[in-house]
């Protein structure tokens, strides 16, 4: 069985359980503490970064971008005619584009600093790094939301699915980190009607659900969250 | 042909012209200005970032991760036993998480910085972040040098290159990121000897020749940089 270390307010991580889910794959999670730096786990990726994937092999995949392109390598040709990357060398090139948009510059940009500031501080100790929200920096990455919003919703606003016309990667990237900032009640849904519509179908498919269900100690999710039309 | 639109100390966009001459491609370069965000550029990528390749089709593919699978798709094949992705997905992985790491954590932590300050800050306008170095940026950044440096010796020291028994995208991505800081003489070749040996024989290669006599206005490359036994 393949193992995945991963943070549930982690878009990196969300993206590769929705993959796996899609594809099926039963899975074994551990949550990991990215700020804890815990020794074994930085033996498995000295960057220090989740998710980790373990292969059969029991060798350590490290980061999203490699563990989504394995995964398509090792299990995408099995979904036939459902697979999550076009055929089109171009169409491709466009999946893995918005791939980066959503899982490194949206996420730099914003969502980071917001589970950072809003989370993560209140469980790192004080000596490393913890404490009360920095209000300065929350405020920078909550005006940068509305910008990758607006992209999102210009996007969605053109087709039925980011890139191509099925789900494709790209797709499972963008509502990764939208999941996180929602999961948190920081969208105005009111703000972006196409993008909504399109989020409401992704959440809607089975992959999603383990997602939806998820649990964090201390953190109530907004109340619409787990709502499939809301 | 291809355009690239390119910077001469970006390592991203050395690392794609280094695959571009390994496939013998010939490309017609642009050189851009990121700090510019220059209207035309921007509608070709709104991230603003280079490198950018305009297809064949004129379509325009951002960022290296992006451009790089692009042309193994189209082009990687072409080079029969000469590839420069191994076959095994796990060996391709090995190869995709040193491209992130070279291209993405290394030059976060420390290559951009110096870039930035030492070179780009004096073509800046003052009213947009240009003026003198900060020194404090300049000291963290270069602190940062030293461990990917050790990191980098420990991995050529254990074989010839960095993954696998053959050139990869991995050699390129690492070679690249050091040209920039080699050019700026940042490195200290007497702390990584194996690192050393491993950079001499990509610097040898033909597809490296247009990155060492690369003039940059204003600028003049360490007294080694273009010597291939320095």
């Amino acid at each position: 069985m393949l193992t995945l270390f991963h943070s549930p307010l982690s878009s990196a991580s969300r993206f590769i359980r929705l993959i796996l889910g899609e594809y099926s794959i039963n899975t074994q999670l551990i949550e990991e503490h990215e700020w804890a730096r815990r020794h074994e786990f930085l033996a498995l990726n000295p960057a220090g970064n989740v998710p980790v994937l373990l292969s059969e092999q029991e060798v350590p995949l490290s980061g999203a971008i490699v563990i989504y392109e394995y995964l398509d390598e090792t299990h995408g040709s099995l979904r036939q005619e459902k697979k999550l990357f076009p055929e089109n060398p171009l169409d491709r090139a466009e999946v893995r584009r918005l791939n980066d948009w959503f899982l490194n510059k949206f996420e730099n940009e914003a969502t980071r600093h917001i589970v950072r500031e809003r989370i993560y501080k209140r469980e790192i100790p004080l000596a490393i790094g913890g404490g009360a929200p920095n209000s300065q920096i929350l405020r920078n990455a909550r005006a940068n939301i509305l910008p990758h919003m607006n992209y999102l919703n210009w996007l969605c606003a053109s087709r039925d699915w980011l890139v191509g016309f099925e789900l494709s990667y790209a797709d499972l990237a963008a509502a990764a980190t939208i999941s996180v900032l929602d999961f948190l009640g920081e969208i105005d849904w009111a703000q972006c009607p196409a993008a909504k519509d399109w989020y409401m179908r992704i959440k809607s498919r089975p992959s999603f659900r383990p997602l939806l269900t998820d649990r964090i100690r201390g953190i109530v999710a907004s109340p619409h969250y787990a709502d499939l039309d809301f």
